[in-house]
């Protein structure tokens, strides 16, 4: 089966390798505009070779919109216009609500399926792709009902392959959770970066202090605002839902600290620890 | 070598682990008002017997307080009242200028010395403990010149058999670092638990889809506040400054996003991405 991975970057490049790990593909084409990554993507075996859209797509089985939610969701049409009823494009985009408007008002709309497998890091490129990252992940269909049924298969075994928990929402639902389970978390990582850059000028004493604790905490603040700032964008009424929650919930802490009222403090902290039960 | 270890936890139980490992001590006192603790420690190899506070310290040639930081700071004078001038005292906590207050009025004084391991992990109990926690991680001696060189030197060899970047720092400074370093990230942390708690109702939902992202960035929430509402108490100016600063970022981000400005949330993000230089 061939394949073509449009973005040949950290998400993209996962996919394929583990794709073709598994035998279930065995042709890859990139489409990049960032020739250094399809140089890359080549030399690591994520892709056989660099092509034109037209050319990949109209010679592929299944299309992967592996780029930015903003470019996805510009380009998509024009994917969906060069495909014929046997072939599958899907996305893996963090956000659903804005490419699936756009499918929808697509004549070949029954071709794609809307998916997000739930992984990342904060690196970016061809470099930084791992064939194993979703396995025992959460991968999410949206609005199932609106794919062939042939699509959805495909896409359900692009899932099986790659080892991932599926799930099915519609793309409204799917954008208020990813607000609260991956973008918040951004957010929140971006600001706390911001804090000590800004506060502790002792860059020195940063880098040899940090503890275990801060390096996780502020890890996805390395993540590149090609990605995110679409993200942010095309999901902003949710996540300004939630920014605003989050916001209230710091005051909590700073009343505590600020009236030395320890018990109410505790009884936050307490509160925090039910997620134990939720998290692994 | 004898050692005492007053709190068989995480902290001093990983310690007592290490320092056995490397034929540092070979007989371990373990001092714990949880009895549980005491069988588990003895079960797990960190201690050779529990025993009273008096009998282990008045036994050993060194004493570490690895309890709680308000604990810490009261039982402090007692330990110094029962040692000689062979013996060393250490602590290990998160907060360093209440301790160092405390010992200063001691006559023993010189016995003590203020250490903080920049290491630990959501988890508490002996049953947590690893003996290769500390490889790497910064070790933390404060105000060295108010303690006996052999005590210092004492501490110094401890350090190094733990395989930790030993650095040295006044109480007060040390307060400043760890506010921006540690414990605003627990903060943030707690409060974006309390936000997904409070607002996503559906704890199904965040269990299946809870990305890598989301787990590394609250898996500090899920801290004991026995440990943490001490540290944040006294730490609270300090902490405070911090989380204002962090409310202040969030705030930047709040407005770029409902004032549509993407250049502005660009730029933010940016700013956060030079942590990247700064941690590895």
């Amino acid at each position: 089966m061939k394949l073509t991975i449009i973005g040949t970057g950290l998400i993209g490049g996962s996919i394929a390798l583990k794709l073709r790990e598994k035998h279930f593909i065995d042709y890859v084409y990139g489409v990049d505009r960032n020739e250094q990554h399809l140089t890359d993507a080549k030399e690591l075996g994520i892709i056989d070779e660099g092509s034109s859209l037209e050319y990949a797509v109209q010679n592929s089985d299944l299309i992967i919109l592996a780029i930015p939610v903003d470019s996805a969701r510009k380009l998509l049409p024009t994917v969906l216009d060069l495909v014929n009823e046997k072939q599958t494009v899907m996305d893996v985009g963090s956000t659903k609500a804005g490419i699936v408007h756009v499918a929808n008002t697509h004549q070949n709309r029954n071709r794609f399926v809307a998916f997000h497998p739930m992984w990342g890091t904060e690196n970016s490129g061809p470099k930084s792709a791992i064939s194993d990252s979703f396995t025992g992940r959460a991968g999410v269909i949206c609005d199932k009902d609106d794919s062939a049924s042939d699509a959805l298969k495909m896409v359900e075994q692009v899932a099986e392959h790659l080892e991932m928990n599926l799930l099915y929402m519609d793309a409204e639902g799917h954008d208020v959770h990813t607000a609260y389970i991956s973008h918040i978390s951004h957010i929140t990582s971006y600001a706390l970066a911001n804090t000590v850059l800004e506060k502790e000028r002792e860059e020195d004493t940063i880098f040899q202090l940090a503890s275990s604790g801060f390096s996780s905490t502020v890890r996805l603040a390395k993540s590149h605002p090609e990605m995110w700032v679409p993200i942010f964008r095309q999901n902003k009424e949710n996540v300004l839902d939630v920014l605003n929650e989050h916001i209230t919930q710091l005051r909590k802490f700073k009343s505590a600290l600020e009236k030395d009222n320890y018990d109410y403090l505790e009884e936050l902290i307490r509160n925090a620890n039910k997620i134990r039960g939720i998290l692994r």
